[in-house]
């Protein structure tokens, strides 16, 4: 990191970390309302799978995508209001991909959000069917939610950029390089690109659909949030997997040390834990540098990068 | 069924099945080229789940989704071309169902189309996959394949369909009911109401988003095709489960009695076999006079309703 992102990201850290904690706060509540409203009602046929659903989706989660919604929102000169539906879009398929990964085929994980994972609190059949049916919900918010103030250009670009981030060259693609892969050599760049579709896929799409909401962006602006969203992309996932060899179960409210139990090739494994933190302060700092262009209006962004890639959780 | 129906169907029967059989082999073939065309190349990583997705999708099936389309096209002025890219929507959240369905925490089901079925062939995280990522795909080719002809507002239509079509409301709740209902004792109105979702839903939405393609229908015409899905979509699934009482493994390409070792509530353990045929016969006749309004146009229809409901796999 050379030496004025690092201050940059200094001052940040003693300006703003508390207020920003609190304005991630203020986000969750309003998301948690807003997938209250848009999840089918237990009081409907099939109760069970609804009840399974809302388990799923509600009560727990940082809703670390959805911030990245509002923050770029805010970047780009639009109210949370206009992103909201969005914001449940993406986060719906991000507790899909949760649930589907933690069935016993795939990771065989106990433990989500500090609670027992949706096929150990239900079922196996009906944790699948949670995720089958989250996706389609997604969808829909796209095409038809009446909170999203998109004309339909707009709307199909957003159900586009979806489809592709969470298809075979976004995230599905990526879980499914994750499972080829355990237990084989990779060189770091080959577990790049790995992560990028896996989870940067969607943390690019985050950004990029609340960006899309807005009156076309400049070109540079356009490109400015694509680079903030690869680089924080990458380091989020890098972080994940430094805290699952660091981090404290209590806190994580999931198994520690999977990845590596699960020889899956990770930053840590390969690269160790002291330059994979570093490869996480240099992503950091190319996320700040790529920001420049939007002055003051990306402070919320900044903010938020900054939690993001000093969380302990 | 009253007789000018019963008559009506038969002259149907004389005259048409021979030339509607080379009909539906011809769309068939159209489907394999357009599915093929849409798929990613197992060329491209990850390959194992492309090839995966290739081998459940393609060198099967009977396309009765697809076909469905294709007629309905016809009876509103269509052409093939205007709804192929809706058809390969439809086909491809439907071998989602199928890829999900026999998994082991579903139906557990080893062969499917007369082939090992895909967690048979592959594995299951790969089946699981496959699922996740045809639904994307499906939704992907409805918002910007550029061979379907349709406006902004009608694709966002043709989304909400599906969407619906396959949601809580639609085959994944049917389907949740299906699992909450195995063993339990049910009246033949539940279970209608269960094929309504299971099966009934991704059948109708065949016949609907076909005719959101035209222009603007007349009232009439477009509640004529309602109620005709609406009892091909039941009839067809009565005829399924008839056929797993009835039908014989090596023409089927699946395991037979698999209804009734699984204690599923179907219309032939409640009401009988012959009183099942007579259903699937009563709600043949009442397709067929759904369709009087449109005249000869409809004639593709009338012969897949027949070949549909008379088939012996």
């Amino acid at each position: 990191m050379n030496d004025s992102a690092d201050r940059r990201v200094r001052v940040q850290d003693d300006a703003g970390t508390e207020a920003f904690g609190a304005q991630l706060e203020t986000w969750r509540l309003r998301m948690e309302n807003a997938l209250a409203a848009r999840l089918p009602q237990p009081s409907r046929v099939p109760a069970r799978l609804h009840e399974a659903m809302r388990y799923s989706v509600l009560g727990g989660g940082k809703r670390i995508r959805p911030a990245l919604l509002f923050a770029t929102a805010r970047a780009v000169g639009l109210s949370e209001d206009q992103v909201e539906a969005a914001a449940c879009a993406i986060e719906l398929v991000h507790v899909y991909s949760l649930v589907h990964d933690d069935l016993p085929a795939m990771d065989n994980d106990d433990l989500r959000r500090g609670r027992p994972t949706c096929h150990k609190a239900y079922d196996e059949a009906t944790a699948l069917l949670v995720g089958d049916a989250l996706q389609p919900l997604a969808f829909q918010l796209l095409a038809s939610d009446p909170a999203l103030p998109a004309s339909p250009v707009i709307r199909l670009r957003l159900i586009d950029m979806l489809a592709q981030a969470i298809g075979t060259f976004g995230m599905a693609g990526g879980q499914a390089i994750d499972l080829a892969v355990q237990g084989t050599r990779l060189d770091i760049g080959q577990v790049e690109d790995m992560h990028a579709r896996k989870t940067g896929a969607v943390i690019s799409a985050s950004v990029l659909m609340a960006a899309e909401c807005a009156p076309p962006l400049e070109t540079n602006l356009y490109s400015a949030l694509t680079r903030f969203a690869t680089a924080v992309g990458l380091a989020f996932q890098i972080q994940d997997d430094l805290l699952d060899v660091t981090g404290d179960v209590s806190t994580l409210g999931k198994a520690t040390g999977a990845d590596s139990e699960r020889a899956k090739p990770t930053h840590p494994a390969i690269i160790g834990i002291t330059a994979s933190q570093q490869r996480v302060r240099l992503l950091h700092s190319q996320a700040i540098n790529a920001l420049a262009p939007f002055g003051d209006r990306a402070d919320s962004l900044r903010s938020l990068a900054h939690w993001l890639l000093s969380r302990q959780y």
